[in-house]
């Protein structure tokens, strides 16, 4: 991995993601720095999504003309300011009293997205009366783990809607949690405090039948789930955790609206590629039918750049703004952002695209590194 | 290799493989360290078994239906309860007074086999006493050395299958020793305790050849050496040690029941490659007319996973259930199979599979390191 | 990377360019230590542009008649000494007082060439008075950022044609500054002293266009601008930074004189590949109608080998001889320059070429590295 | 590189080839240490010797009979004991008083061959006097330079012939020495302590010549003078240093007894790759017209059986020989041979391989390691 230049004072402006991963490391108590940064079993997973990004080299042309250059795009029916989306992370008041609230602001500031996970310690009702009023704001998305009380499932994608979330994000990777070491070392169940507590959260009824992990009160949803979601709902739904080719093609087969490769960060099912290696296939087995959107690992706007170079409409990222936000609040996540969104500028001009749609797989090389 | 998070809490319960291991080598002596721990040379084959599983990356499916999953496998005429035994290991009450005794009773607790090693510690009838009364255990096997007193080795063969052994595992590997240079220091032979004496081992006479190795007292067992074995028996034989195309080929026309694709867990002939590496050429080369197993290097669910995605029926845990028997006798060794287990329903069950059978080379996906 | 042995004794000659290095280190402060030896974000392509020379093997013949062998290569309708220039760099006064005018003249005792920087902070005059006597010298250039200001910018020109500089190098890879995360850590504005002020440099008016790194007060050149400056001047022009075959297709079609295969020293956009990898491309693409030369990374005289056997008419040297400038000036850019030279001598030797223009693909060799 | 287990206790016999590499550090001072592990530049061909070998991998038969196996060959005209020579190295003296005449005798003992140095610190008649007598020892030979006075050579030629030497080994890697940083860092000339000058060794004038490398006084021989030499002497002749298959096939043509694929143990031109990696091209060319011998990095049993496998008829040994020398002389020197001969016959017996004859291509498998 490249040589980080470590803090010098670490009073000054935090100048790259790296710097507000290690504030937000001395921010942390153990055990949040512990859920937050950890990653499945021994965490390879976790380590190969940032450098699958840098691996990838870059292969810029010059001598472009950059006049009236600008990073919108289109996509679902609207006008995204930046290809870039805050990913769905759960508990965000136990990393600052700012919390998801906080979280949506630095993200509407910066003109990113905002995708609310469905264990917000923040009402979703308040998230987006906050951000309703942003001119310029990126889409705010609500994230879903089945359930298996379709009621209480059905009642809260009512109030959902009623909000004025613009999408549902389904995660289909995770029908049961990871072998996650670091938090397993912090004895049962998250020393989550009173306030930040999931607020649209069910606990599961331990299941009854004798199946493999059996008693981990999974609700694991099936492509007929997603059928049944779907039916549900007038939002588009986009499936999250979608990384096999033929997963991809099934989801297109069923009218998703999007999707979303990733392993999960790291955090569920270790030795998993990276998501950079995940995205082509899925890219071209949808073939435009369907967004294509990825997260894990991002920590540079080459790497933003290389995404959409190999076919994401756009990128989510997580670990870095809950980083930000945990040190500094809503001001710390909107500085990552910001940071993320002059370094794709950057990258654009110097390989000589104007926008976001002249990005193409000709201004990748591999390998990268040598 | 991965990030493995130091023991925090020495106290606690271990929560890896890592953990285990490193309980053990707190538990144990330098020279029993050194012998249940060390490799052959310079340790790069021990090194790389680990290794290459991590390196094979998983390629899951999402949605499936995956009520009733369940772990059992058919093989050699019964059922098994997971597809794992542990591998047999010399002198294990060196290791802690337990011993093998300890060992055996664990692998039935947790529904896995159990291969009592030629030179085992503990008599062969008192481990068979033990689990031969075990609801839901796995098989009991025999791993035996060639021995040049035939008639020695008949007699032996006459108690095995008497006490309820349910197959023979001959190893191949090992014609003589390899060189293991940790074990070198410690001086010339094994400062073994009296306790941990091989009770059915004969030392082996001297050879009179001039040949290679001479001295070495080996006896090493050749194709015909087998036939003459297998004529010996009722039980089914299984070859332990086949790494080569062409070997096992031969195994599958002298009809033997099973191979163990092996690399001796990297003690014998250093710079072997990874038994991951070994194995899908052997799964090739007996095209189902033979059960093949594997052992090295696994340390996590992923990597049971992973060899049957290669198309192993099962495999042999060695040198993790010794760490866990070093350091809290029959108590530790089931722990550290329980937590193979468990990680193997999540493995299954994060990618798709509802059993054993569902798992395919198509589930993996290379290389799964950047 | 090779072992670098460590500087016993400091007072000594420094014996290879590592050695350099180090002293330049001793010798600066940390915030021109920062910008002379950094690079963009995690320096990846910094680091890879070393590396990537180190990793290519070398296929020596031997028994060859190497009588009467030399360095001498005819370019751009001279004959040059060594195949090797200094390459631009800008405020060299700040490393030493002997400036520029120091490294043209350890360039010119070297039989090597200079290119002065834009950004020179000695005046170009001064810099051509001082070596046009010099006999055996290699060439003088000059290189220019294109600017908005273009009377401006045909003054500058008309000087440097008296000045009697004998080709321009636009550079074209710079349309914005990188990431440099080195120099963002010492604050805004570079902590330039007075004597190291660039002296023909305008700076720029910040731009009104609402484009990507808007403010950057970028004058991003295009290829019309390149056709403007080559009917701006009777001398030679070369691009610097081209890295795309189809970017140098484009300067061949439009005459340019030479095009320099360069990223910028890895100073700009971090994870493009190494320039030793960049080179091959663009030669094939050339097919003989233009110069190519390449700079990054050349640490060693099988290095600037590497790089002719490769297709490269000649190399540029950068930071390289700004560290021999840092801690003994001109004299120690000349020690650095012939260190090279010899090295460069003994690797034709020990290869069996007689002159570069025995110097072939066929001498080299993949991987060269394990 | 594997993990070399730290010597515990130095007063032991040391077990492997890297605790006679530690004990020769110990054992001498500086320059010496300097002088004899040192390679050229960054060191990089001589750490890749080393891994090359290990990172081949090995692939065994199992159940082979192996009675009545040896490590005997037939090559140039006589049976050897073992394949393997001590490699020609300098100035043994300055390692121990023991010298050459130590060595010598130590490779006597141990059945392999002996080739002396050109720059040998003990007379060649001396040596070949005190193994003249040795039973079951291995080839003496005997290394030259090519010299400007032709004369001098022809009377030494004379003296080795007079001497009993069986063949000539004339070295064409290295018309200039390469960049020996480690050598250059102690000043200029080895500060070789009088007992340890080279006693056959002719200085050679400076050339007046205005070539390359001018002044480095190199009389560097071309095919004429291979043929010069040929026609001199009724010995056979053998080239070390040739890498390229045309340069073989080239030696083939011209009836050359052998070859010695070597890249000068890394002491020359650095980034040549490994002599593992150039030494299938040679055979390949050769097709069994000439023998072929190979040197460089052998540290285990296992490389020379490796080299073996992949077409040499023997292998040279230079450094650990004289690390053992260096630390216990003579016995040092048996020590070390005689573990590598034990290492390869278990090897042999490991990979099911009876003799010398019985090693091919098909024992190895690529690649060794993950």
């Amino acid at each position: 991995m490249g040589r980080h230049v470590s803090v010098a004072r670490m009073n000054d402006t935090p100048i790259n993601l790296y710097d507000h991963e290690k504030l937000a490391h001395a921010a942390l108590d153990e055990a949040a720095w512990a859920y937050f940064s950890g990653g499945a079993a021994d965490e390879i997973t976790l380590q190969n999504n940032t450098r699958a990004w840098q691996d990838m080299g870059l292969a810029p042309r010059v001598l472009q003309d950059l006049q009236g250059g600008h990073t919108h795009i289109q996509l679902l029916g609207r006008s995204w300011p930046t290809p870039m989306l805050v990913a769905p992370m759960a508990h965000q008041r136990w990393a600052h009293a700012d919390g998801e609230a906080g979280m949506a602001l630095a993200a509407a500031a910066q003109g990113c997205g905002m995708v609310l996970s469905h264990q917000t310690s923040t009402p979703l009702q308040t998230v987006a009366d906050l951000v309703q009023g942003e001119a310029e704001r990126g889409p705010l998305w609500f994230q879903l783990y089945w359930q298996a009380d379709h009621g209480a499932l059905r009642a809260l994608m009512a109030q959902i809607e009623d909000a004025g979330y613009e999408a549902l994000v389904l995660t289909v990777d995770a029908p049961v949690q990871g072998v996650r070491d670091r938090e397993r070392r912090l004895g049962p169940g998250l020393p989550l405090p009173e306030h930040a507590r999931p607020v649209h959260w069910q606990a599961q009824p331990p299941t009854e039948s004798a199946g493999l992990c059996a008693g981990h009160g999974n609700a694991a949803p099936t492509w007929d789930d997603v059928a049944r979601l779907q039916s549900w709902t007038r939002l588009p739904v986009l499936l999250k955790g979608i990384t096999h080719p033929l997963d991809a093609a099934q989801a297109v087969r069923m009218n998703l609206s999007g999707l979303i490769v990733s392993n999960h960060g790291g955090r569920t099912l270790d030795t998993q590629p990276a998501s950079a290696r995940l995205l082509l296939p899925v890219v071209d087995a949808v073939q435009g039918d369907a967004a294509v959107l990825v997260d894990g690992g991002i920590r540079r706007g080459t790497d933003v750049f290389k995404a959409l170079a190999l076919g994401a409409d756009a990128v989510l990222v997580g670990r870095p703004c809950l980083y930000g936000l945990a040190h500094s609040g809503a001001r710390g996540a909107a500085q990552v952002l910001r940071l993320l969104r002059d370094e794709l500028e950057m990258a654009m001009t110097l390989c000589g695209c104007r926008t976001p749609q002249d990005i193409t797989p000709a201004h990748l090389q591999w390998p990268g590194r040598s």
